[in-house]
């Protein structure tokens, strides 16, 4: 019989905690630890023989076969003498030395008149309980052996997995698109970001602007004099990375928005993007960090035959090794020291991979509490690779999954198979890169079918600001927003008629009230007998919240679904009754069995989100 | 851009060398290495950024896009004459040296006149495909990075993967239960053996056997004075696992039979079994090795409440490390300086992995031939561990599973899932020790229908001596010989009526004229609208030899199944026609189609083999 636990510690500390494991099935052994805090760990397993084990094991095998057993007990007591001498040896915790002596006494007594050898006497004491776990803490651990991986385990906080995240361009907050926007003006924002529900405030870069080959409106090659320019093209002689936009405010203001935005319940979230603009301070103070080309000039950031003549590329190695990788670790946290501790990154798909397992790794382990999340848009190998390497969440293809399969197959993979343990996926509804077609094509009930798709498939979403009024104006043809913020300021008439502010009112709200929505392993998919009608579930460990929801994919036409509810997953038989409560609407209603027939309206209920109260057993 | 590299070496060499690897899709990358030799290899990856490839890719681009090139041109010139410069340094061949060399000269020659810069000239120079390739080779390795495993390939002879074994023991091939037969007699079978097929001849231990405890006929605890005793009760006063048997022969008469059986293309196999009788030498020279009890008395091996008293176990850890380790790995170098080089080792489960992962290797480092088989059942993590350590082959579950669904589900396993990369399944149809009830029960068709499946199931099969002759007269009730040959010495009528020799015959025949049966990998299940009907094939990974073969399950029952022969895995349609002759009855015939309806008749034809010929394309 062997015997093993688990070794696990918090990566700082030195000494090693131990968790018991036992026998699951067909060798495979569980154990289980509580991990409190929000910081690394480290575990690893230590397995022996159990001498003592095997011998009370074939000890009661051999009495129950009525064969000879003074033997027997001599080597039973021949093991307890063993550890009782270790124990006193590596002075183990004295309660167990005394312990393991009172046995030994109490043999010896039961021993003292050879000739008249009381088996049984013997045999109880060397077969009880206490002693057979006394044994299996201070017995000695024959042929240790320690598995040769040190495993590593990130304990995150809650937002780390479960938040609704808001993208807006401060600038266009004033409500006049004649005047930039200011920090003030976006706290005069927050209430209203509030009553919609959401738990993070994420803003574009925030930094002075360059003006050397700024891009005019629609990304057009020349600006007007007007123009504000990308705020991607980072820097200027006023400041980089650690400086901020002269019109957006001061110090002094961004704080009034840090301290303001946490007064709302709701978290900053700043843009970290490499890039900077020809004009960044860098370019003269670490040439050494940049591409220059035979001629002298820089090396503009370009994707052949592409070229973003508003910045340039630094890079990782050669002379800027280990400067630049210092320095943007520092521009972190350098931010965190300024109250924010959610980072979206630019593009870390176009960067060194160890790089970010440096940064990351380096940042977490002063702040366990900073949150990155990869706006990588890229090859799956190279999204699942940056989320291994310690990105918090990731950015998905979910925008790009319309289709009940396309959806299926994505969130089976995301779900069900081992990426779930490293990926945490933030789904975007829109972004200022990404105007989707479905959303351009499929009127209102598109940005409702999307916002719950979004809200409910994953524990993270998010949109950017506009989605609300159901805005898709597209360059035509094209995924990009006609009039993108990128390149202006916009202003928004956040009453427009027709907008779903009520809606994501709700559905967030909904998600902060159903624990099952605070994760993205338990989804489940179920049958629907319609092509164009998704039907899933999601519930609790504990099955105290269940949840089951359908959704019309199809905008443009009603459908009337069948649906095989899954009785059997809570269960249930097929005579059973189901309590639900479609928490959009509040109807309540009760199911007698597992067939159910749904309609969905795009123009009334595109989704339905039942809370699922199963008959007390 | 990147590029890379396989590295790879044999294990003993000091140089690696190298293969090209190419992008296959979507961040996968295949590259190709012959590995020649029977012996231990190492392999890892090597990747870089490939700049000038990169510079090549992009100039195509833009110059594609009508963008100005004179730059561009610069800096492909300049990654040409850092290569020459590193070429110099490193003392690279000096053919790629004066090659560089001289495509830098004529880039000099075109730029001679400034002022009339020739860049269509240049770039030819440039984008030439000579130089890219000379620049793959010869290029600097930028970032390069390199896989921080070094892994292991095993490339092993041919019989590790293929062959057919025939068990027997010696001392009952006198053809007189009175006599002890002797290696001589062992001699006059093999002509036997031969005309069957068999390519491995194994036999149970030949060593002197104990006296103490010996066991009687069919496992009783007190022998007889004319009892031979178990031969796995190893050792006796006349020598212990590098001794003979005295009544077998001596080492004259065991190199006959070794020469004899290689002279018949046959291999001997002996086994290793690590117990010992109470009188072997070893419990003198090495009592450090085994277990003594409190009262002076050796333990007996035991697996309580089982008690096997002709036989102890030695351990392999406390005092009796490295002696132990030592001696057995010498036990098995003594056997192959005596000719021998396949060993099936009894029950390695019940001896610690780290010995077995050690001993193999030692042993294969001098002897890579030597071949070692795993007889472990046991749990399916232990078996799968003992293969993944150094066992060339193993035993199975094989004997136990008999229906269509127990077959298909353990056959996937073994040969589509990763375990197919380290197990080799042998298919033992019985052995000494399993008397398998579907042989009791089904008469002469059921171990047709055993043999077949073992054959062409797995490339590797074998039979204990009287599965030929239909024997299986079982203890009542149990999955043990009557009269087990374990305890006593037999006489067989090799001539017995019903024998199935001739279709033994053909199918090892069958076996080695076809290569599609050389493996198991390449084994795939197809519809036969029967429960009772098995249908695979097997084909080369060249489709020059296909084989479809059909098993009726049930030896009691005529089945008429309909098939669904795999056209598509042949790339055919529907209505292709198909020759294939069946070769256990040598019958030709043609198939229109891919439903086909087949008879099989226990008593006629239990199994079917098709040799296919698709039409040619």
């Amino acid at each position: 019989m062997i015997a093993a636990c688990v070794k696990y510690k918090e990566a700082a500390e030195r000494d090693w905690l131990e968790a018991p494991m036992a026998l699951f099935d067909n060798d495979r052994w569980v154990g289980r630890i509580l991990l409190r805090r929000n910081t690394q760990y480290l575990y690893t397993i230590e397995a022996w023989r159990d001498l003592f084990a095997s011998w009370r094991n074939a000890f009661i095998k051999k009495r129950a076969a009525g064969q000879p057993l003074a033997l027997e007990l001599d080597e039973g007591r021949a093991l307890v003498e063993r550890a009782a001498e270790l124990a006193t040896e590596r002075e183990a915790q004295s309660r167990d030395v005394q312990s393991l002596g009172a046995h030994l006494e109490r043999l010896r007594q039961s021993r003292q008149n050879e000739a008249t050898r009381n088996e049984a006497a013997e045999a109880e004491i060397l077969l009880s309980d206490g002693l057979a776990k006394l044994m299996a803490r201070a017995g000695p651990r024959t042929n240790l052996t320690r598995y040769d991986k040190e495993l590593e385990v990130i304990v995150d906080r809650l937002a780390a997995r479960y938040g609704a995240w808001y993208e807006l361009f401060p600038r266009s907050m004033s409500g006049d698109a004649r005047r930039h926007g200011t920090f003030d003006d976006v706290i005069a924002r927050l209430p209203y970001l509030r009553e919609m529900g959401f738990d993070v405030l994420y803003m574009p870069p925030i930094h002075p602007i360059g003006q050397t080959n700024r891009k005019g409106r629609n990304n057009r090659l020349e600006a007007g004099p007007d123009d504000p320019g990308s705020p991607y093209a980072i820097g200027s002689p006023e400041g980089g990375h650690t400086a901020l936009h002269r019109e957006l405010g001061d110090f002094a203001a961004f704080h009034r928005l840090v301290d303001a935005a946490r007064d709302h319940g709701i978290e900053i979230a700043l843009d970290f993007a490499i890039q900077c603009s020809p004009d960044h301070p860098w370019l003269k103070e670490h040439p050494e960090w940049f591409d220059w080309r035979p001629d002298g000039t820089i090396r503009f950031a370009e994707n052949p035959p592409k070229r973003y003549e508003d910045i340039v590329n630094a890079h990782f190695y050669r002379d800027a090794l280990p400067g630049i990788w210092l320095a943007l670790r520092d521009v972190v946290l350098f931010w965190i020291d300024h109250g924010v501790k959610i980072f979206r990154v630019d593009n870390p798909h176009t960067k060194p991979v160890p790089f970010w397992e440096w940064m990351i790794r380096a940042v977490q382990e002063r702040h366990p509490d900073a949150i990155f999340l990869s706006e990588a848009f890229t090859r799956p190998k190279m999204m699942r690779k940056l989320a291994k390497v310690g990105f918090t969440q990731s950015y998905t293809y979910f925008t790009w999954r319309n289709t009940k399969s396309e959806l299926t197959e994505y969130l089976t993979e995301l779900s069900q198979t081992p990426c779930q343990e490293y990926l945490r996926p933030n789904f975007f509804v829109n972004t200022p890169d990404i105007n989707p077609p479905f959303l351009q094509r499929g009127g209102r009930a598109a940005f409702i079918i999307r916002a719950v798709l979004a809200g409910t498939l994953s524990s993270l979403w998010g949109m950017y600001s506009g989605f609300e009024l159901c805005e898709a104006t597209p360059i035509p043809g094209r995924e990009e927003y006609l009039d993108s913020e990128k390149y202006q300021i916009t202003a928004w008439d956040w009453d427009r008629p027709g907008n779903i502010r009520g809606i994501i009112t709700r559905l967030n709200r909904i998600r902060r009230d159903n624990p099952a929505l605070h994760d993205w392993w338990n989804l489940r998919f179920h049958v629907a007998h319609d092509d164009g009608v998704l039907f899933f579930s999601k519930m609790t460990a504990e099955r105290d919240n269940i949840l089951w929801v359908a959704v019309n994919l199809d905008p443009h036409a009603v459908r009337e679904a069948v649906f095989e509810l899954p009785l059997q997953e809570l269960g249930l038989g097929e005579d059973a009754v189901i309590e639900a409560e479609e928490l959009l609407s509040a109807e309540r209603l009760r199911w007698h069995g597992p067939r159910q027939t749904v309609q969905l309206d795009p123009l009334v209920n595109p989704c339905m989100i039942w809370r699922v109260t199963p008959p007390a057993r």
